[in-house]
């Protein structure tokens, strides 16, 4: 796609498909470009309702997705779905393939769906994301669906940039230890008890529930269990429902903006670390020069602190 | 105390407790003085054996920490202990008051004991503990035992940094979850189950060795249950003995190497990213000014990619 920045810019406000495809690959791979674009789309944002969607694999998170989306498409809001899967080293891989059920909204334009799994060295996926969530948000989506395979701290850092995250769980053997092993109770607002028509789905939702009450409320709110069964889109109305509810306990223009600030300055800490760490990069201190110098630590050839001036010196920095 | 560096090392070196507890006060409060210490000191770590200790409030730790230190000692070797609580806003709290039991150990110059809790704007309680496991080291100490009340990101960090990792759980109502939601299960290397005189702990000890059948062996190891009652030096015999099993098991060398290197290349990092976010608090930019940049941001006022750049300009980076 031939652009100038001023063009690609209006395209992506526009909601063009194909200016905002190659702007999320410039951010993924850190071009220039990309920051210039974000700087120029960022008055824009502010608008869309991020929601984050994690669970253990084969819950059923992609169906709920793609559910979800439609119900808001009918509601004629916009919505963008960004797919994470930061345990594939490959773009694409089972998110992507589960997508593929998705192609009833392939020719839909107020709908964008996008996978990324690139991990790079220095982590950063989380922050991929969050620009990815904002270009959408500039883009004219109102709801953004993030869903990410959820265990570690990416995930974690993921759902950290939404405004309401759902915990998608399931009936049967083992799902309850993975479930919790995952630790991700905590950052659950809504959970999802999907595949609920499966044997064991009353008896999971009893532990369940008697689980989050023994958790403290957070400003006034309890998480409430759902119960769906994505595939036949039950109780996707009730989820919505729940995720409206959510949205409008935590409206209070206040308590959202406190939430909001402290969000913001967490990312540019963030964002500092990361410009900080690409600079050091950038002078040729790759994963290979800082596994060697490791080795000379490890080795008690070198202290730790004086390798480490040697870096801030190299990026002229004492 | 009136100290040049240079005795001040070799008091170190010499197990001197004042100039310990000098020391790590000056790493904890950041002091200039302190990385040239470390500095010197390095070459003389690497032979300390890194236990890390981390569980709920209330199953025991402490004691058992106390348990295991006196084992060590009767073996005649030098202890040091770091008692970590990220939870308490205060230096000393609860681990501290735990700490008065081990007045026992007063007098004995092959012991050291401090707490910690002091947790910076930037973090940092990790790198501090990892600062000051290395003085300990430098001093003499050949087993460190490093506890701390578990939970967060933070505990985490602390115990990444451990040879060996216990995980201290006990029998009784709601542990169980509290234990999982913590999602240590996937950090220890070894399970204590203390308080196992209590009513439940023959259950627990089969939920447990279930759950952790489930989990895949790390390196052809699979992380026992050890029963304990550390109140009444019950199984901590045996718990010593399953450390040193541990220990023989991981100390082929080139595994060990290749931890070791992976260890450090992560700590050259935190180490990097500390320094450059200590160099832009220097500049001015504590957390109000963090917070008023955010509160533009939030408002739409600002964009952060140029808040960042203004930043990495006053550093003199761009």
């Amino acid at each position: 796609m031939s652009v100038t920045a001023d063009n690609w810019v209006e395209k992506i406000r526009a909601g063009d498909v194909r200016a905002i495809s190659r702007a999320i690959t410039a951010i993924e791979n850190q071009e220039p470009a990309a920051e210039g674009i974000l700087r120029q789309l960022f008055p824009d944002t502010g608008q869309a309702y991020l929601i984050g969607i994690t669970g253990s694999p084969g819950t059923g998170k992609s169906t709920l997705v793609d559910r979800l989306a439609t119900r808001y498409r009918k509601q004629q809001l916009p919505v963008g779905i960004v797919a994470v899967d930061p345990s594939s080293p490959f773009s694409g891989g089972a998110i992507l393939g589960d997508r593929i059920r998705m192609q009833g909204h392939a020719t839909d334009n107020g709908m964008f769906i996008r996978s990324m799994a690139t991990r790079g060295f220095l982590g950063g996926l989380a922050r991929t994301t969050a620009d990815v969530a904002l270009l959408l948000d500039a883009a004219g989506k109102r709801v953004i669906l993030v869903e990410t395979v959820g265990v570690g701290q990416d995930e974690v850092d993921i759902v950290k940039l939404a405004d309401c995250t759902l915990v998608v769980l399931m009936p049967g053997s083992g799902d309850e230890v993975q479930a919790i092993k995952a630790g991700i109770m905590e950052i659950g607002d809504i959970f999802v008890l999907n595949k609920s028509d499966r044997e064991g789905a009353d008896r999971f939702e009893q532990e369940l529930t008697a689980m989050l009450s023994l958790a403290p409320e957070r400003d006034g709110w309890r998480p409430p269990v759902v119960r769906t069964v994505a595939t036949e889109d039950k109780g996707t109305a009730e989820l919505t429902a729940a995720i409206e509810k959510f949205r409008a306990h935590f409206s209070a223009a206040e308590r959202r903006d406190a939430k909001s600030i402290e969000r913001w300055k967490q990312r540019l800490l963030e964002l500092l670390q990361a410009r900080l760490m690409q600079r050091v990069a950038g002078e040729g201190l790759g994963e290979a020069a800082l596994g060697a110098l490791a080795a000379q630590i490890a080795g008690r050839k070198k202290d730790p602190y004086s390798a480490v001036s040697e870096i801030l010196a190299r990026v002229g920095l004492k």
